[in-house]
């Protein structure tokens, strides 16, 4: 079927307007006509070959809600007219250890992406959700909870489930102390996230102006460590601190701020390996840990979670035609706190 | 009470034959007759004051085993003639939270070492375990397993309990696959208890000499990583990752061969950061765990778990005069695999 989109032709050509074939849906797929699109900052490192593996035209968006449009014969999960959205990726093996524990997002044999994999034709390269519509296997199609905003939950499907997995993991609940560093697209998550786990929240900022967000937000306190000595008062304070900077940054200071037995979580990879100092993690038996999106399984259960505490992203709405500025704002950190493109304009 | 040892004057002196004062045992004390004292790497940094902290004469030694002989009139735990040990440290607040769990080696108020702390009076620095007697509160003092030659059991205080701890805590188990990196004091100790615990366990060296000795040790395969491409044919492969090794090195390809959820236990404190890169752990929610020995009731765990499957350390004997002659053995990692003094020489 052809559909339209939004594409960057090379790595250094804006996006534009583009029309493309998306595969006809087979027994077990899903098409969605595409509503929201959230604006990664995955994204835009892919659309200008950051990664080094771009192939073009290349399509881009991860954070997609829209509408059932048609079902495959064998689809039971979805029907015509639900409100679904689909994340970061849209095929996995199925098969492997990481699969069977419903963790597709750590396939064993590498996860497809939603953009970036190819589809199973081995050479049609996955196109992603600045479009105006996408064919994807029923098990990669999540249910959106018709009380959030459609727009503002786009972005619950890379952001939201990067924070709500690892905090899950480590089983932040009542009465934990978070803190979460980097108030961006992801950082913005983790506070509501973590708040709404029952868990005091502070942020730890360089900024004096993300306070008053911060605490809109739902942070219950707010450090602003470019001040001398902030970092040192906090020694032993933390269950958790949430790292969501993925640019180079110290990281010692806030792992010294987490408890005996606490976990420093490493979501926003900086292009720079970190300076890792061994006492701060020994003298506590602290730990550093990784985490990227989360299953399916687990995608449905932050989804139904944020539609209960009726949790979504702060979006700016923006029509196709501004992807390109939108791009040079999130560049900037100026955005509050996601771009969302109206698919239904392309 | 005088007792006598082995000490050094300052930074750049040898150690040498030293007479102090122990305090008089108290109700809740034990004075015990030192048989056996490890040299730990440790003491050598600290006798040459390379962290900076010592204050001197020092007398190093915190691997100690020896037989009780005077008991305070409140001791209910040891009698006379009893075979015990003492390890990293002689006092804590027990009353931090911490302390409540057991876990007195993080004590929050900062746990006080058998060498380099001070005693109750707050100036008189804590003395460790190269001298004929010590002085010791009764829930700081072990029981070691009498099936154990007593000489060898010494490096269990430390090299054992640094190593049996991590492992524990992660929950090695029979069938899981561990790594140990650095064939040393700690090293050699982590393989055989790695393999008592029922693992896998595999040594990743860069020395084809290592070899050998690692079968020996108990250890069920040997991965050469100097060799081109040794690294990459891991990848995924193991549960846990023990890291023994002191000086600087690579510590993102190790990591890359833990399996999803793996830990990368980190015991040696390299004197300059690592460098860590974010990818490895976020492509498998991998951890990096760093440990510090053990509590009391850890430690009293692990000995008698040694007894019950007769383990103890390699060990090379020498009596006080050979001390110098062994730091600097030990500093060129001449050692299989760990010196321990006769102290009933001086």
């Amino acid at each position: 079927m052809k559909v339209k989109g939004y594409a960057a032709q090379s790595a250094d050509s804006d996006l534009a307007g583009w029309e493309f074939e998306r595969r006809t849906p087979g027994n077990k797929d899903v098409s969605v006509q595409i509503e929201h699109c959230g604006i990664c900052h995955s994204d835009i490192h892919f659309a200008r070959n950051e990664w080094g593996s771009t192939s073009y035209p290349c399509v881009p968006g991860h954070e997609i809600i829209g509408r059932v449009v048609e079902v495959g014969s064998d689809v039971s999960r979805h029907s015509k007219g639900d409100l679904v959205g689909v994340g970061c990726f849209v095929h996995s093996c199925r098969t492997c250890g990481s699969c069977h524990d419903d963790l597709e997002n750590y396939c064993e044999t590498g996860v497809r992406g939603t953009y970036g994999g190819v589809e199973d034709d081995g050479v049609t390269p996955t196109r992603g959700g600045y479009s105006s519509h996408i064919v994807v296997d029923e098990h990669f199609v999540l249910k959106i909870p018709e009380n959030l905003d459609p727009a503002a939950a786009a972005p619950l499907l890379c952001a939201g489930i990067t924070t709500y997995s690892p905090l899950r993991h480590v089983g932040v609940t009542k009465g934990h102390r978070v803190a979460v560093m980097g108030l961006g697209g992801l950082g913005h998550m983790g506070v509501k996230l973590a708040a709404s786990m029952g868990a005091e929240v502070t942020v730890l900022s360089r900024s004096p102006s993300k306070q008053a967000d911060a605490e809109r937000l739902g942070a219950h306190d707010f450090v602003l460590t470019s001040e001398e000595g902030a970092l040192n008062a906090l020694v032993g304070r933390f269950d958790v601190v949430l790292d969501t900077i993925s640019a180079e940054h110290d990281i010692n200071g806030p792992i010294m701020s987490l408890k005996r037995d606490g976990t420093f979580i490493m979501v926003g990879a900086s292009p720079t390996p970190h300076a890792l100092a061994g006492f701060p993690l020994i003298m506590g038996r602290r730990s550093v840990m990784g985490s990227l999106v989360g299953g399916i399984a687990e995608t449905q259960e932050m989804l139904d979670h944020c539609g209960k505490h009726d949790i979504v992203s702060d979006v700016e709405r923006i029509t196709p035609d501004q992807i390109n500025m939108a791009y040079e704002r999130a560049m900037r950190g100026d955005v509050k706190y996601r771009f969302v493109i109206d698919c239904t304009q392309f």
